[in-house]
């Protein structure tokens, strides 16, 4: 991928809540998205916008403002509507995952996500100057997204694109786990307290061992807290 | 998956913006979310909320109020917080993806996901009522999310789980998990045993139990484990 992923142009059309303006900056800011572009704006700039900007205003005073949405993607080649709604115009519709892979797949240069007015998105025209349509997956019974969450959906997946999301778990402590050998001592122990305190009997075992050690397996067991578990089976058998 | 991934409970912790609660309806409702759980809300019901839910009033009138997030969450199986910082507290910490990937991995009956106050988010305390903490992916330069926004990235992508992706792999084993009540009474039950055999000292209790909330959690205890856990901690010290 040649673009940075992170300079994608942000267009709102026609937009007539201040307020949304200002969501979708710090929308936009959170995940590392800085070019606005407002193409008709009621009422730009205003107190209302800064306020719900929460810290993003930078993203607003370096707001590119055009009067029309051809004029605000003329350099652009990539450019990607967005509805919620099922449209009455046939253009080919993506979804947001789809339209990052192409992100990815793809050499674009320059980038823009136009996002239409509230109350009545975009006009079939405005449409056909786009390659594609975004289709955010909503509700059959309520689509009604609100501006700055369609903005933060799409920038989100634009973020995430490339983090190894593989990773499933994590911890902010930095704690080795402990090795085989380690939890085979621990089994043992658990095995021969529970003997000793009459909680196993070892010619009828049963499965209790085997549940056991499915749950700490499963939980991947670090050191310390290893060393909790062997010093608490110490105060019940020293093995 | 036996839970209908529409069923997830969504939690809010002593929201102060009523504003936010009416956002969070909305979003929502256009992921075909219903649950709405409110603990401690600052100001509820309101016009502000109702105004900001456009539509989605129907979220609102039916959440149910609690005084603390332990009675909010007591029936659920898996509680997963919320959060944009990086914590003081070490917790497993998921992506939003891998969060919906467990989901669809394990047979869970009520999960809830809860999210914090606008200024301070979580508590410790609160955190440590949960098996995981979701970190939604930010800029390291800002991370000011959106209370609203936050909820809309999480039920977007349980939205689309499924959408895209082919059949799940299941546990093969159909076990249901314990509720939270069920870990709180182990949990007591892991201490007074451990102060009954003198491992734990009340008055000085370090780290002890914040470790093995930590490992047990994680680990998402089925009936047949928590049956043997508590059977061998009554031969230790019948509570």
């Amino acid at each position: 991928m040649n673009l940075n992923k992170n300079n994608v142009r942000v267009v709102l059309v026609g937009t007539t809540h201040p307020g949304n303006i200002g969501a979708t900056a710090r929308a936009m800011k959170t995940m590392a998205q800085k070019e606005l572009y407002l193409v008709n704006p009621k009422t730009f700039p205003s107190a209302e916008a800064t306020a719900r900007a929460t810290g993003a205003d930078d993203i607003l005073s370096n707001a590119k403002i055009y009067d029309d949405l051809k004029s605000a993607i003329s350099d652009c080649d990539l450019v990607i509507a967005t509805s919620a709604r099922v449209r009455s115009i046939s253009w080919p519709l993506i979804s947001p995952r789809s339209f990052v892979e192409k992100m990815e797949q793809n050499d674009f240069t320059s980038v823009a996500i136009v996002f239409g007015r509230e109350s009545s998105g975009l006009t079939n025209e405005e449409i056909e100057l786009c390659n594609y349509v975004i289709k955010i997956p909503t509700s059959d019974e309520y689509n009604s997204l609100n501006l700055a969450a369609a903005v933060q959906i799409i920038c989100y997946e634009l973020f995430i694109l490339n983090e190894d999301i593989s990773v499933s778990i994590s911890d902010n402590e930095d704690e080795a786990l402990v090795d085989h050998e380690k939890m085979e001592q621990f089994y043992s122990h658990l095995e021969e307290s529970m003997v000793h305190i009459g909680y196993l009997d070892k010619k009828n075992p049963g499965l209790l061992m085997h549940r056991l050690r499915r749950l700490f397996n499963r939980a991947l067991v670090k050191e310390s807290e290893w060393r909790i578990l062997r010093g608490f089976l110490s105060k019940i058998y020293k093995n």
